[in-house]
């Protein structure tokens, strides 16, 4: 069955506490190769038969509306995975 | 900068309960198009610098060992992305 994958991040002007804490531990482990890292989350929706436009319609209003908050996040991916 | 996005799930025999609880929440507003819904992490690593092959195995080398739990989660992809 095919399934669709959002990806939810948080706006990018907000503080992530979580993605310093990651950075903080590569930089302590002699990781030196990255200045940032940012956490969010990634949905997969398993959708029962086929993704019609209407179905891909609904995914992107379910991603706004349910599965990211609009205040502190920003829904960057709504893509068909097979 | 260029930016390398890993992907993180649950490992697929796992119970989601959080995915189960947005499935959920879909059926309860009408949404029958889904049968399932799963969640997991999405990392974005800001690199300092080009991505060179080096810079690409030390992403994989950090996914496996950093930020995914590799006894309830698998790393599903580990992609540059300009």
């Amino acid at each position: 069955m095919p399934t669709i994958v959002v990806d939810v991040m948080p706006k990018a002007e907000l503080l992530d506490p979580q993605g310093k804490a990651v950075a903080g531990a590569l930089a302590r482990m002699g990781v030196e190769s990255f200045s940032g890292v940012r956490i969010g989350k990634r949905f997969e929706l398993t959708v029962d038969g086929d993704v019609s436009d209407a179905v891909l319609d609904q995914v992107r209003e379910i991603a706004a509306d349910v599965l990211s908050n609009s205040v502190i996040e920003d829904v960057v991916g709504v893509e068909v995975v097979e």
